[in-house]
């Protein structure tokens, strides 16, 4: 199993398609952290770095990673490219964009044809958090300790905003 | 784990906010059928059935789904109000509306809060069939035999477009 | 009636997503509170606090509220998910979200389907100021002593709109 | 009250600014049938029968019309000038338009400024549906009969939907 | 004729929704000015002050209004709602909005219904500008002096922009 | 005067970027022969025939042209480079394109920078028939006679919408 | 040069990213056939070959290719995806797609980064006529009979514009 | 030949509606000055300067001009009337306008009728910049040179990228 005696590698991979876009991605990998995940994060641009796209997508799943994690803005290649080279989940995430506001990462990263699936989160940081624990979600599946965390996570994520209420009067 | 001796349940859960859906959602059960996946199908809808929804929601787990596919159009809350009830990955599945095109479904469903993910596909079949995918991708990840026959369909699906070719002659 | 010798309870409730939706929603509350009509105010999220959501609306009426007035943005399900538990007119406003200006919540609220309606006002301020002047409309139904506080509200809003003309000399 | 002895007139008024909104419009009749609600229908074109609509919507409330259910299409004024010259609830239906699919009609009504509300509904049939529906529940404000008939009806749609899951099979 | 021996009215009046539109709307009777075409301007709200709106259209051919210019903003009724009242050239100004950046305001005003005709501009100060000019352009057809003008205009306006290029160098 | 003695030329060119735009200004041209307004229709495609568009647009007030009409599609470029070369009254008409529904048309049309107005209509025919309409209305500034046949036009397409209703029946 | 003694190779290659494309993309070839140019075409899916879509990008020089049209829709990640692999010009044709119209398309083509470029043309059949054009002035650059074919085609067309409007009497 | 011994011309004309687009329009002259490229730059406004428009696309080519690259805002009409006027490759930039972001840029400059062809490249500074590596790229196809300085400008572009993800360590 992933969490298994010996610790072969990461297993979630954050890449993004421009070192512009960690201010995006960056609180993914914090959420990450926060469980305890073992992740990578790197700069991968589908455009300027399509041979290192191609081997990182090919070698992801050899190499130990369960779920890659790609943020994108304007026309998103990246998730939908690294899901074309690979059968690990791809969650993609759209980065918002200056002049379209992430309607063109989002129309992008989701519009992707049958045959090629990629998980997309919304536009901006709250994708990227979602695509933490997307991802945190999918490990999960085979993980009862993720479970614990993420339930737990809920509750304290339901006592705050329960709380906040306070704050009206 | 999921392809433990015994089958106690279904793995994945194919909702749908409306019979009318089905026409959408039936090529994700069909999917899910050729990669021999147990699946259930059922109409859920988070407007006149609230109280099933959250039933079927919270229970998901403890029953043994591992994966919910949920497809919804216009105001699709139904993705969304799955995932705010249960720690499993749910895909969302636009499914397009009358007058905007699906536009509508897919904002309604992609644009979730942080803190609650729902893995987005692409509006219609496209994404229906991608859910399924995506859904087989994530009991991959613990699950060898789906991985080689995700592989398998991938590389019939590259020959297929490959030989599509031939009809430009 | 709903103003009869005792008050039991307050007649409006002004609901919201989360804390920050509050900037928005403040107008709404200001409104009410110059009209006189006794209003709660909440932080209820139906996607991080669901169990409270469900209770919420299926208790609101029993409690003696009239009206529940909705603010949410993004993937909005709050208005839609109350109106799915209620009888009670639910209005729903799109606050401005982030990266989409509130297109996606105009769309998540107002595209209902057929059997639960939510009565969707404008993105933002405005529309949670009219939020509060269609509650005391909807009050005033049965409320003659409301009607006359709303036919001098609008004279006065007529007689500023008339006066503001006197700045462009 | 609203259900007194002698009936002095109808409670809804359902008006549309063209006859051939009517096919949108009826369901919305029906509806209020259904729940034996007494209405009147008109077609009252803001644009070409100016005076007309003016004059509707001043003398509505003293004719005893309880709500304003207007259905328009393209620049769709009919809805906010009603609202612009009565103080009954107006409820706003954007009826689908031929080149922009409605979007134009559901921005024209929606986006009313603040002081003068519309309470709009989705785009086409469903919106009209829901339109009924709401100035249904409008009138159960003050209305236990009706407030038990919308219960029966939510408790009959949730049947159907429950109902209809098993066509899947 | 409109430049007989004695002035008896303004020929062009500049309205708009709002005062918060006065900024956007200002630049328009500028231009005017320059032009040397006497004009009115006032704030007339179609949702605020309707009785005023309705008797301003329907009074302004008798004390010589040739054209009437108007700005709003939102669900921007005012330039359709005039054009519904008087036989005269009604020209739209799309204020841009706060949320929808005028895109509302646009599909308001130019989305009219066959027979009540809107000569709608471009959303903001541009649009206000060829408001103003168009007006010039509609007086000029039967105005010589007024085509010369316009003539002048246009050849200032060809040599500032050529002129403008050495700024390149 | 326009309605001089010795008729010397059309007062209105209705004309469009291509023949398939007829359909759409063909009901422009009835409704301008309806008033007895002496008009031409041309192709004149503003990319295929830029000589014959020039000679057009300076040519046509010394023809005797008052106003004119543009109907195009997609790119829509013909009603502003109209309106570049010459001081008439440019009347633009945003035919439905194929594949984005005439959105393409009315932003190409109606967005013209400060200094070259065109006055846009709403998208198909319905914008056709309100340019033919305000044309009309152009011209009636300065003909009396025409005033009266719009202000007749108005009477009858308000009893005919009066008379509509009966339809509800 | 291209139109050298010996042909080598065809100079322009047509490809596609499904076979559903060639109903849009076949005029483009008719186009490319009419002016004498050599070409292929073929079905290249970035998203189900991707590792022939690389290799084919990457060869694409060294086979003599001098420009490359690549059409596809939704998602569209062909044409950029090629220019990332080649310094070819490669010309992006949006395919109208089913729920958008071709809008996904269009902006997952245009909306490159800076650095890898592509020609994008209109959605659909007219865009990929263009993009025929397009390449053929391209080669032009170089190919003085090229041009002087495109100045005739240019005749033609306006001729043939010129007369349709023949057909208005 | 473009490369010959005796310089007669600039290869590549830069040319922008309003000098207020040369914010967004200098990055690609800089471009084009970094790979050696001969560039003129141009204010051509296709509304207020038609003639100098009409008779700068028109001598374009004899003046020994290989590509023109225009930028435009709002209603963006420049590329295309450049593309009637020349069989020359003309690429578009869609320069981002101010209240709809560049999408009325874009729209109005993709979406050209069959038959004119205009190369579009993204909104704003990003396309003007690949605009400038598009020239480069159609002069290379006739330019070994050019074709290696593309391949040496990939390079280091595709090794800054790879560089810039160490500072997410």
């Amino acid at each position: 199993m992933a969490n298994g005696g010996i610790k072969l590698s990461e297993q979630v991979s954050v890449v993004m398609g421009s070192i512009s876009d960690w201010e995006t991605m960056k609180p993914a990998s914090e959420i990450l952290a926060d469980f305890g995940i073992d992740f990578e994060k790197k700069v991968i641009s589908a455009h300027r770095m399509p041979a290192e796209m191609f081997s990182f997508a090919q070698d992801a799943a050899s190499r130990g990673i369960k779920v890659i994690i790609a943020g994108a803005g304007g026309a998103a290649h990246l998730p939908g490219m690294l899901a074309a080279n690979t059968t690990l989940p791809v969650i993609g995430v759209p980065v918002q964009s200056h002049a379209l506001n992430g309607m063109d990462s989002l129309l992008s990263i989701v519009q992707m044809p049958a045959g090629v699936p990629v998980a997309t989160t919304a536009i901006g940081v709250a994708g990227a958090k979602n695509a933490a624990l997307l991802a945190t979600e999918i490990l999960a599946v085979a993980d009862q300790q993720l479970t614990t965390k993420l339930i737990d996570f809920r509750q304290r994520q339901h006592d705050t905003a329960l709380k906040s209420g306070e704050q009206l009067d």
